[in-house]
């Protein structure tokens, strides 16, 4: 046998009924292009979900609350496999939409959008956003606010004090499990913008910005291991890869699902590689990058790797 | 309820255990970008396998034998879910390498490409090849072309002869189910160059560039209903569609799963609605695109399906 | 002649020493794709450039800087071309790496990344950056907080503070020429992580994350018209836009330069019609996006606009 | 100076009036991401265009005639700086449309497909193009294959007997300047379906598929140096490298421009570095890959190579 070439491609034999974690092994028995990489993206994900050193922080960018993937943010709180959140705040703004009882809806890409913006219908590529929910998350936001406190406040306090106030979805379930939510571009969301408006007509409560960092920053002093999981690039990404500058420490285990592209030089299509040279990934770490819409990653991703630690 | 608005989008909850079909049935749910696409694909795809008028066309381009995939297209072709077959040709010398008992093997991107060029180790992405399969695949292909008779024939048939003398793989599986593969660019591939090899130093047999099209367009001319599953773009994806082009039919159903782009205006990245003013899909039909990697949709795709229609 | 077909496509014909807008011009004659895109933008851009009551915005994600792309951005400030820049932090930390006399050079992808580690080189794609430029930048930007006076500063007078010790770069003639830098997601970039390690040890000055949108909101609330320009998604073309979702103004041109694809549902890649939905752009507003590498586009923008306007 | 750091990026300032060589000589100063490479392409087309010695290959895919692109590959041939071109069948019917009269349109991508398909007009993403336009090229077509002798005739001899009778464009330059026109999948276009269908009801001249590979084979085995320029990927990228497996000899220079990617395992995203380990480019050969839609890069990537050898 020829030295690099051990290991057969074996070609896949889709069955009826078999379970995720099962179309995974076996796509790892094909193992090629972004197929193979998932089948890796899962293996690394159970050793991260079973090390009891392991500190599992999570980014989230790209609008997947209104795509139906922030049950699975909430559904990973809540099974103690997420440690740090770190947000856009589009997410955010749409988990509180659903929170408070509002809903996005199957839409579709090729309906007039001058007709949409004329029926109040906001759109997210398929999927719809009645304006309404935009007001009544205005009433519900300023009530919040409006009890504040007069002292500065850090962003993921803010969030935590939201959270607290909601029953279901991702900042309800970080509450109530005490898991920090950060989200560095508060103000580029409809969350900022509210609180804009609240400033604007009431006593002045700061939102500090830099407050969370000294938060973030001794977790990421303090942990035995790191592991994350990505999902798209923008300030999520970068926020939890940076914090690990400033330490000895690194990330040992990081995953990636991303659709973007890594020659276009941005951070969010960056290969993992790429974050060894700064010292961002651990020389021994492991980073998996799986190509392709988190909506079809994503679900699979979590489904294969609960099925294994949990049956175990 | 807003107008547009009535079909809400579900979060999705991921479980240990879940089967494919299950899996796709809540990115039904979650409904939107691809993963959505990929649900509306399989609700298609199961009308496609359980229609007795529907004649199912298959198209496969893209590195997709040596990424394992071949196995599922020679599953379909078996279970009678595929009726004509359109294939690059570098697809068809890759089931062959596999069929007379050589290997792909899963390598790596990172390594020097010079050097596995002195290992005589050719390079598909993260896939390895050795060289010696070419040569394996030299004797027995140039052993079939020695037999040929000396009058013209098409390159279907060509295909029907090095087939009949396999056990194995998408080529063999075919020719004991009669099904015919077609391969316009078949010179654009190593069984082209070994055809050539062979016409160089022995009695000419003219291989045919037109002749298929007569069957190709009689089952065009003949069909009730038409169905297509498109891997990838290249020229399997025109040559599927094209023939439609010549009579008053048209597909009713179309799946494409690619992960070219639209803007770039080539057909590979082309939405199936661009299909529709060319008539190539009919005026009621549906054409459904899952933009990805075929690695990772093409196994969900077919699982999903398998476990809809055959536990029915 | 038939409708829809009355302006047909002319064949590009290349010629030695053709300027930036004749290639344009020729591009638009052609007219398809992405080309046909660029010919678009450069129509617009020269509509923002030479209206007197354009309030023009400028977002700039990616990694521009790093890649040469922020000379252009430099420059179209000294030419009175941006009134608004939103940026991401790292844009502006690789500016400010520039203007105290580091630099990035010219590197390449297929370096061994835990080598360059070593060699104490971060690689952005196949650019390098020594870690001694962020040595340097700590001298500096610790003296600059450390001058901070002791209350509470938005993130947009910190960078004027910044800017105004520099004499090169965006920061630098963006605080010259009094146009603002938006950075809502500051903390996100080594200049965030700086100031997180003064705020460690020295007298607490806290950076309100709020502060500036009341500035950016008075500037939506009196624009005349708007215009605006997107480099990238992310955070800087969100907040660009979001800002309008405030009042009864909306963009009237904006033409956006991204590598991302729309069928992923992030904002990054979303077409321009889909922010007409959510009234981001007017009725009667213009938006072109074009498709690609903005260290190509970008280039090719400015260049044949600024021949355009400065010529006439 | 660090070691690997000693090329500094410059930051580009864009200026009224510069050439196209010149906007990718400020190019290569900044000289990063797709930038950077489309500059190295110039320095390697130069090399190419320069060289005595050297035979200058180059495949067209995509829908590149529509879109405008034919202009410059007539221009190329006029100018001799191709000697073998290899084609999709798409790109020379829509070729043969213009030559005789016919014309694509300037459309757009939202207009209703089912409504084009009543007015009897195809869409290519944003390019409209009338259906009268085959009716024309059947005329004309029809008469050509009814010329044809009984013999079996290759198809760049077919090609070749069109082109003569052509006064413009790619078909009819190449003829004028005895190039050969390469069209392995000549079955997969409208020119194809002609030929069906005059088969269908006419004598038989058996179009050989096979019979092009001698004289291919021919001119590589006889090159002094090699260079090719790729268009897309699809059949002409592979037909036009895989020549070189059969010989001792390999590319030189090879220059791809693509919009799609290296991830998905297809040869039409694959880099050039893979084409090493197969030996199509040659040990010392240097491949660029220029990422992006060719609508923009080819147009700059000729104007601003002629600008360099036509102005020596």
């Amino acid at each position: 046998m020829r030295k690099h070439c051990d290991d057969p491609v074996r070609q896949f034999i889709p069955r009826a009924g078999m379970t995720v974690n099962e179309l995974v092994m076996e796509m790892g028995g094909a193992g090629a292009y972004n197929g193979g990489s998932l089948f890796h993206a899962v293996n690394i994900y159970e050793k991260m979900l079973t090390d009891q050193d392991m500190t599992k922080f999570f980014g989230l960018s790209g609008a997947m609350v209104p795509a139906g993937m922030g049950g699975i943010v909430s559904t990973l709180i809540e099974k103690k496999h997420i440690d740090v959140l770190t947000s856009t705040g589009a997410n955010l703004t749409h988990d509180l939409i659903e929170a408070i009882g509002c809903h996005h809806y199957h839409g579709q890409t090729e309906y007039d959008d001058l007709e949409l913006h004329k029926e109040r219908i906001n759109r997210i590529y398929d999927v719809f956003l009645p304006n309404e929910a935009y007001e009544k998350l205005e009433e519900f936001i300023q009530d919040v606010y409006n009890d504040l406190p007069e002292q500065p406040i850090t962003i993921s306090k803010l969030l935590r004090v939201i959270g607290e106030q909601l029953d279901t979805g991702i900042l309800a379930t970080a509450a109530k499990h005490d898991v920090p939510i950060y989200c560095p571009a508060f103000q580029d969301s409809v969350l900022g913008l509210q609180y804009w408006m609240y400033s604007q007509f009431h006593k002045k409560t700061i939102l500090d910005a830099i407050g969370d960092m000294h938060d973030l920053l001794n977790t990421a002093f303090s942990v035995k291991k790191a592991g994350a999981v990505l999902i798209g690039g923008g300030v999520p990404k970068n926020f939890t890869l940076q914090t690990m500058l400033m330490t000895e420490n690194a990330f040992t285990y990081v995953i990636q699902l991303t659709g973007d592209r890594p020659d276009l030089g941005g951070l969010s299509g960056a290969t993992l590689d790429e974050a060894k040279s700064w010292g961002k990934i651990d020389e021994d770490g492991i980073g998996v990058t799986v190509y392709g819409d988190a909506t079809i990653t994503l679900p699979i991703l979590t489904a294969a790797t609960l099925e294994r630690v949990e049956r175990k």
